[in-house]
């Protein structure tokens, strides 16, 4: 079993990991704070003993790992896998081969592919230890707030260990979303309200009845589940790693968990440099991108296609906008339009159909592609697949009329 | 490369594997019929030198593959893997980890998940041979006619490779399989009429413009590429095959493809004995299991929920059949009621969210589940993902009813 404690991303106070997971605290006891509309303060982080771990997880013994199987590295894990059933954890593997390599427009393209994870999105990386943690701790009923993939990673993670989950949503969540969180035997609760108040609701709830909690970047282990890609491009690129990374940004815990994975690698002395990341939003969801910037965050109410990135008030902002500054990468905007038109560019050209969140990653990558070196590594994260968004679809392919046999032989015999 | 030839399933007559390809011959040239609302005849299948091979693939060799990636055993793939590029390898890989355990209602069932794979189905395993062997040679279009995924898997094949596809389908086709054809970018032809008619114009236009074809059991390729299932199983058991498995038929090209396997495993002295074959249909498509009994072959409009398996007319009726026969299986049919109530029990019990067709699996399973003895291993095949039929999924998930955070409150507080 690992041994690690939780450090404050805003006081940098420790403390120690029994009594966070045993109260069930999920933002820092001193400075913590969660209010409507604005992103969390005081979120906590997992730290380990890396000048300890070093020995243990040399190049050439990490390297030997089988990717999507976290329970290989348990000494990096927050788990106790004494206390997980081995059947279980076989239910939890993701694909292996996850990088896909293509020549798009004459430059070779680097995709890690999520979307044939469980549920087909990133956040089953979050969902996943998250189970795993309440499977430890001996409770077997999870909640979550979510607007769309984190309640249906739940729902179906859950379904696979047997289980209970309670998904609040907002009512306004996508059709296609609410089905997919239903279908996997949810207790599903439509918030006649907005992802705050759910989320607001979902927290003193799950409080009152002792249901664990796996409301994104408030439970410290969302961020910590979403390392785990960073470890697996490590592998699989065989430690040769992209020099950029593009990855979809909403409330910001994807890109601040794959940038925690990568600079434990550094600590490990396992890399020497992190891929420069960069951080992909939407015009009408950008609260992120121009935090960057600006500094400054303002809530606005958000306004996209791409569900899966929609969010006024990035719960994890800050830290979101750390993995940027500190990777050395940069943050960029888009529009629908223009991720839209993406989606179907990958999908002709690559057979990779994705959601429009992570559609959002090749539009920006084709503002942006001159401004690389030849030979330099890209890498774009595919964190959903298209047919969780089946209306994104819809709007850019229209039923074509039908013809007889007879028709369609003179029109192609031309 | 591999040598091999192609045996008639009717006359058994052999043919230079050269000559059928170079040609572009299907069926059995001396006897092969293709017929309105009939099943194929004179289908072709590709046998190899067993003998020979018998030194090359021992069982501690073939057990030492990774599951889903056929270029391993290249001498029993009818591909010059010469011609072929390595990068385009790379694309067409399944994940390998595709066996999943649950205890459901106190028994161990093993499920064969092919709802990761390239599109989201079985129908892949045939999709990637095709596009292979058009590539070996240096044909860069491929059409098929398609009721749904076939289309979806030969487009989306295609996109990965970068070739052309040419998908008829009826004009009755399930919106959600259309629209998942035409994102991949396929030229996409709408018949007015049904599937045969689809059919028939594709073998017409395609012969005439030089295009290859996949239609189902018409290309022997698609059955010889669903048999790589049969070998993935073997792997990824270590070769303690299941003693049943669970298979959704509708042309009945799935489970002749993994009977092939498994037979030619047989052929090979790696194993004994073969698993039975369970060929699993809706009531309202049940060709196949009424022609094991009768031998009697009727044709009638197909009218299920599970779009995937409905064949008035399955395209490999006797190959199907004999399947299960000379396995020692059965046929068992299910109706759309229980299809749909199995679909939500599977996804609710196991987080697995199958298309209606394979969850017919389920349900048969759960009509004769008392047949078997308790040490008995017995395996569903699980064929398409959930997400790619929307509509059934809607059945069973009615929106509820939303509710005020203060409502929910006093409900949840009980």
């Amino acid at each position: 079993m690992s041994l690690y404690k939780y450090i404050c991303t805003k006081c940098s106070k420790e403390f120690d990991s029994v009594l966070i997971e045993s109260k069930m605290i999920y933002l820092c006891p001193d400075c913590g704070s969660c209010k409507k509309n604005q992103p969390l303060k005081g979120v906590l982080t997992v730290e380990y003993d890396y000048d300890q771990l070093k020995s243990i997880y040399t190049k050439e013994n990490f390297l030997s790992f089988t990717a999507g199987e976290i329970w290989l590295y348990p000494d990096l894990c927050p788990i106790d896998f004494n206390k997980i059933d081995k059947i279980d954890l076989e239910k939890l593997s993701l694909p292996a081969n996850q990088i896909l390599k293509y020549n798009v427009d004459g430059r070779e393209l680097f995709f890690q592919d999520e979307t044939r994870n469980p549920t087909y999105s990133y956040k089953d990386r979050a969902s996943i230890l998250v189970a795993l943690k309440a499977k430890e701790l001996g409770i077997n009923e999870i909640a979550a707030a979510s607007t769309g993939n984190a309640g249906s990673s739940l729902a179906g993670i859950c379904a696979r260990l047997g289980m209970t989950s309670h998904i609040f949503v907002p009512k306004n969540i996508p059709e296609a979303k609410r089905i997919q969180i239903q279908s996997y035997g949810a207790n599903i609760y439509l918030v006649d309200g907005d992802y705050d108040q759910a989320f607001d609701l979902c927290l003193e709830v799950s409080s009152k009845n002792n249901w664990y909690n796996r409301n994104t970047a408030y439970n410290p282990l969302t961020i910590e589940g979403k390392k785990s890609a960073a470890y697996d491009i490590f592998i699989n690129t065989k430690s040769e790693l992209p020099d950029y990374i593009f990855v979809p940004v909403g409330d910001g815990v994807i890109i601040s968990g794959i940038y925690k994975g990568f600079l434990e690698l550094k600590k490990l002395e396992l890399i020497d440099e992190l891929p420069k990341l960069i951080a992909v939003q939407a015009e009408g969801s950008s609260a992120v991108v121009d935090y960057i910037s600006s500094e400054v965050f303002e809530y606005k109410p958000a306004n996209t296609i791409a569900d899966s990135i929609s969010a006024g008030a990035p719960r994890n902002l800050y830290m979101a906008a750390n993995a940027v500054k500190e990777s050395n990468g940069f943050g960029i905007k888009v529009n629908d339009d223009e991720i839209l038109s993406s989606q179907k560019k990958l999908a002709h050209k690559t057979g990779l159909l994705v959601e429009p969140s992570c559609a959002s990653t090749f539009a920006a990558y084709q503002k942006v592609k001159n401004k690389f070196e030849k030979d330099e590594k890209v890498m774009l994260l595919m964190t959903g697949s298209g047919l969780k968004d089946f209306e994104a679809l819809k709007v850019w392919n229209e039923k074509p009329v039908a013809k007889s046999s007879e028709v369609w032989k003179s029109l192609l015999a031309q």
